[in-house]
């Protein structure tokens, strides 16, 4: 199945640190570099720190102290846990590839700091132009677009609300302050029927291209008279509780304010997201997700006509590239036909896709372009019989609803994607993609003493800013460089990103069906220990590559049916009844203790842990739990069900052991055996 | 006067790589620790990439690839500015400390993220002790505070902002809780004339200690009852507009949306944080600078007042410790004075101190406790004549006013700091510490699959959480060790940090001086020629690192009088008046050629810089401009005025060139002379 030809193992320094002697060499290349690159600075300068201080009695002690204290950081650094190992599926977390481990250490010895080119007049670029790499992954137009990094995924998602609001009330404050008499009437902004409540609703529901044109036209004849004038109207001056009041005056109509729509299993952010912004957590309007953790279609359009209805704004939409507790994906395109189609009735909302973690999945739809370090170059494979150069096969990337959902994301608005998850690149390093690049420019601030004299963030220009158009200020160039550096080795399609990521997700597919198999088969020695012990049930079919496994009690699991296969729609089928002896708490009690044995814990070494996976908890009223068969006749007397969550960043997983046997199938002995363990402990 | 058994210089690489040798040979420890760390993990686990692998063809290509792309990579870098070297002093960056850069690359062969301690069993600890470390500098209370890390100051000072919000209103919503029946009238938090205006009024205004005590007294009887009943109460849930309209309706009374009282001087990031947090930038009261560009006292209690009378809350107030333009101090005693008064006639306000340039310097007030690194242990040397191991001089800290600043920092309610400005360490290292820590948990959020399970962030707690009291989400554990081993090797007192910048006040002292003796002598060969030079004069009297100098023509200039000395509030002093005959303009164009001059450019080499300074502008209105004698009688025919702005980090500043000449003076004389150049060619 696997090609080595074809693998970025390479681009690792992998779990027996097998390129330790490259990684080795390149650092030391790249330490003398800039060290020498120092010298030749005024080369005739003389030492700051002179010879004797160097290397005298002083030096000596310095170097015995940092010696002590370095070997008590050092030692207490290997008690984190082993994410560069096979072992290890806990998290979305693995090691770095080399490029951005390589080149974050080169960036760092510079320190250059991307707020702005005066700080930073080489990684800003590089920043600007990732932001333009990810435009053109996700099928915007990388000139009208806008993207940049930030810390991490969750300040993106903050960002995305921030651009949005900031256009989205546009509209209204130049109907304000054309009625103060800007003129704006000439505009063609305003009619007879504004100054109302359904003249609120259509100005709230201008699409954001739209407000970009009525923005230009408004501003046309006089660009700073006319900005002056509609500044005191913005939302961004008034504030929400002022802005509110303003308008209430204005079109004599109650202004109801707007809401977030997004899914059941959007992550945390975007609860802290709606009282950051000032917004209230009780102004989020829930959809609910199928039974495999996909929003509804159907139930978005209901939340969509309830808000109609109700005369109430969506800020946004959230849908999600990848949740972080299922690794599924929304289906985006069925999302942006019911908006497309509500826009048309008169209500309009922006969707933001959250792709923190499914963002980097899309370079498995792209064709190579170029040849990624040592590899020949090969087609997609969307087919299934992959092409390769040698004629072997390369993984087929999932097909069906995920790639449906993927070649949709042009129809987004705005994407956030962490490279410091799927792009194996070290924290932090997320990243927000906005299509309608203009709303930077309306959250632009200033500051004198570096940001006030060029105004572009065209990666071209001489000196371009980043700074004003951002939530952060100060922020490390060697993340930028990071980013860049990987996506220049190992290419944003198929012969990259994309070719890794299709191993994961076949490889992850590949779990999913062996456990399919161990519930039927049972893991024990023979029927007799089989029938006690009990079984590991998926909770869906992945899409990506992270995986929900469920510990069924033998009481409850004994009725011998296969809880697996999966219909077209990813459901679990129906099987036999289970016992009704069972409680949930206890089915809870025995995925917790394994949960806690394959978990993070005190250790002295880490040594302690065989494997690694994490859990997650899901609520008994979410349709995957309903919908389990083998949970129908469980007493439900938990709120919740604990699930383990096995997330595959690591393709060696598929490996072979000491013993010839692979990773996995000996991580599913070891489960199966601890779970019946723990079952008759408990 | 200096001392260099006491200085930190071997803990800097230094301009000319002087401590090269021990860098490599500590990098490639650390390198080789880590690699074998990964080959002892299940030792017997055959290596994932094959001998034959990374010897082979493929590896050849690859490295032929990975060395090509990376020559390109760091060649560009070599474009970056010379940050490290004594001739930049431009903005507040320097060369990482070594311990810091160490750590830093350590760190990042695990990449921890510091988001739970599951993803980070080590760092986690060491991110909760630094925010533990920088509550004792500032006098805090290091149990009762809670200080954190952010990737930069900016997010710091939103968190200041979000945090307060989340405690300022909780009066409110139990008393509207309360008057829902749950029984809050037995707390005592409800009295008859709570409903009214007034009742509003004290209950946003009740002191943070006090809120804490409240909500403990309303949660007693039944937490999980009591907080249920309160949370639809909550500022949080209802959003900034569903808040106000819940308060009028139950108060009978207008919501007047709260302030942020803020000095001229504050960062723009306060200007984001606004409408950021739906407040609106109009939501701000600007408290008067003077001529130091520090806040007036007395302007600041007029503020207040004002508020008092409208019967507008303020949010908080930001004071300053250093200001990113002119390194200048908020009198924090003096202000909290008033805030402690007001307070007690019903106006209350935290104080938020942005000390995010000037945090570090409050080590230079604080005795050593220990020896640092390689050098003997002195006292505080705020006396001016300091001791030291071996009688030698230590620089003396600044006195007056700056400490008096520093001294009352305790009286402050939390305190933004960056370790990437004058903790030397890499970018993005941020901070804020909150002395009521008990705000964090009004804010927590709760991520099942990984926060759920532990519910305290105490550094020595089995495993401490804190992805769920702050705003961020991922974030790098590399950037934690490194400023926890930074300050373990380099502490925060005169031992360590203190001295380091003790002595670049001091320089910076001298070189205000030194430009107020060449103002004085002038710089050009003879008096003719001086007649004709403009003269550089000092905007106000440094109290850090930090130096505003202006080149002013002839015209203005050449009435001989001394624009140096200063009065004792710093002050610049009168001097004889000016000839009428120059513009402000004319005066820009000179120094905004002099920027460019000693700025960044378009280069092809950085030896094409000598020197590097920054620029800022400074409004014609402020304060120290209008008293500004030199510019009495130039026509203001410019809303500001651009002056060079000199941030001293490197204190090899004072050192000496090839010629045995200091940059200090080989920097003015080049300054002078190319002042006298451009204002020729203008």
């Amino acid at each position: 199945m696997h090609n080595e030809q074809h693998d970025l193992d390479l681009f690792f320094l992998g779990p027996k640190s097998e390129q330790r002697q490259f990684l080795e060499e390149v650092l030391k290349l790249v330490l003398n570099d800039h060290v020498f690159w120092r010298r030749n600075y005024y080369p005739k300068d003389p030492p700051a720190i002179p010879y004797r201080k160097v290397h005298g009695e002083q030096a000596r002690h310095f170097r015995e102290e940092f010696y002590t204290e370095l070997f008590q950081l050092i030692s207490e650094l290997k008690l984190d846990v082993p994410v560069f190992s096979p072992r290890y599926a806990a998290h979305m977390i693995s090691e770095t590839n080399l490029p951005s481990l390589v080149s974050y250490f080169a960036t760092l010895l510079y320190n250059p700091n991307n707020v702005s080119s005066e700080a930073s007049p080489v990684t800003i670029r590089y920043e600007l132009q990732v932001g333009q790499q990810f435009a053109r992954l996700f099928g915007f137009d990388a000139e009208r677009s806008f993207g940049h990094l930030t810390s991490g995924g969750t300040v993106a998602n903050y960002e995305s609300l921030w651009y949005t609001m900031a256009g989205r009330t546009l509209p209204v404050s130049i109907a304000m302050a054309g009625g103060e008499g800007t003129g704006a009437r000439d505009a063609g902004v305003r009619d007879a029927g504004v100054r109302s409540a359904d003249g609120l609703w259509a100005l709230m529901n201008v699409p954001l291209p739209e407000v970009e044109e009525r923005l230009a036209t408004y501003l046309a004849p006089d660009p700073e008279a006319r900005y002056n004038a509609l500044r005191p109207h913005l939302q961004s001056q008034l504030g929400l509780v002022g802005f509110a009041r303003t308008v209430e005056t204005y079109f004599d109509a109650e202004w109801k304010p707007p809401v977030l729509v997004a899914p059941r299993t959007a992550h945390y952010s975007w609860a802290r997201a709606l009282p950051l912004l000032g917004l209230g957590k009780s102004s989020v309007r829930t959809v609910a997700v199928d039974n495999t953790f996909r929003m509804v279609p159907g139930d978005f359009e209901r939340v969509l006509r309830a808000c109609q209805a109700e005369q109430r704004p969506v800020w946004q939409t959230v849908a999600v590239a990848g949740t972080t507790e299922f690794g599924t994906i929304d289906p985006v395109g069925a999302l942006a036909d019911i908006r497309d189609r509500l826009s048309a009735e008169g209500l309009y909302t922006p969707i933001h896709v959250d792709a923190a973690y499914g963002g980097y999945f899309a370079t498995m739809y792209r064709d190579g372009e170029e040849a990624p370090v040592g590899v020949a170059a090969v087609g997609a494979a969307a087919d299934g019989a992959a092409p390769g150069s040698a004629g072997e096969p390369t993984d087929a990337p999932p097909g069906g609803d995920t790639a449906e959902a993927y070649r949709a994301l042009h129809r987004a608005d705005s994407v956030t994607v962490d490279p410091h998850k799927a792009g194996y690149t070290p924290y932090g390093a997320g990243s927000i993609i906005i299509k309608h690049g203009f709303l930077k420019d309306l959250v632009a601030e200033t500051a004198p003493y570096c940001l006030d004299r060029h105004d572009t963030t065209e990666a071209e220009s001489p000196r371009p800013q980043l700074g004003k158009f951002i939530l952060e200020g100060s922020k490390p160039g060697a993340a930028a460089a990071s980013v860049w550096f990987s996506h220049k080795l190992i290419p944003l399609n198929m012969d990259g990103y994309g070719r890794q990521l299709a191993t994961l997700c076949r490889l992850t597919r590949d779990v999913d069906a062996r456990v399919a198999e161990l519930g039927a088969e049972g893991a024990a020695a023979d029927a007799a220990a089989a029938a006690l012990a009990p079984r590991m049930v998926s909770l869906y079919r992945p899409q990506l590559n992270l995986l929900c496994l469920l510990a069924v009690p033998p009481s409850a699991a004994a009725s011998g049916a296969v809880l697996q296969g999966g219909d077209a729609s990813g459901a679990v089928p129906p099987s036999a009844a289970s016992p009704r002896n069972l409680k949930l708490s206890r089915v809870n009690a025995l995925n917790e203790a394994l949960a806690e044995r394959f978990g993070v814990r005190e250790v002295m070494s880490i040594q302690s842990y065989d494997y690694l996976v994490s859990r997650t908890t899901v609520a008994s009223d979410m349709a995957a739990i309903e919908a389990c068969e083998e949970l129908a006749h469980v007493e439900r007397d938990a709120p919740a069900v604990t699930v383990l969550r096995l997330v595959f960043m690591n393709r060696w997983f598929e490996g072979l052991n000491e013993h010839g046997e692979s990773y996995r199938e000996n991580f599913l002995s070891v489960l199966c055996a601890e779970a019946a363990r723990l079952w008759e402990s408990l």
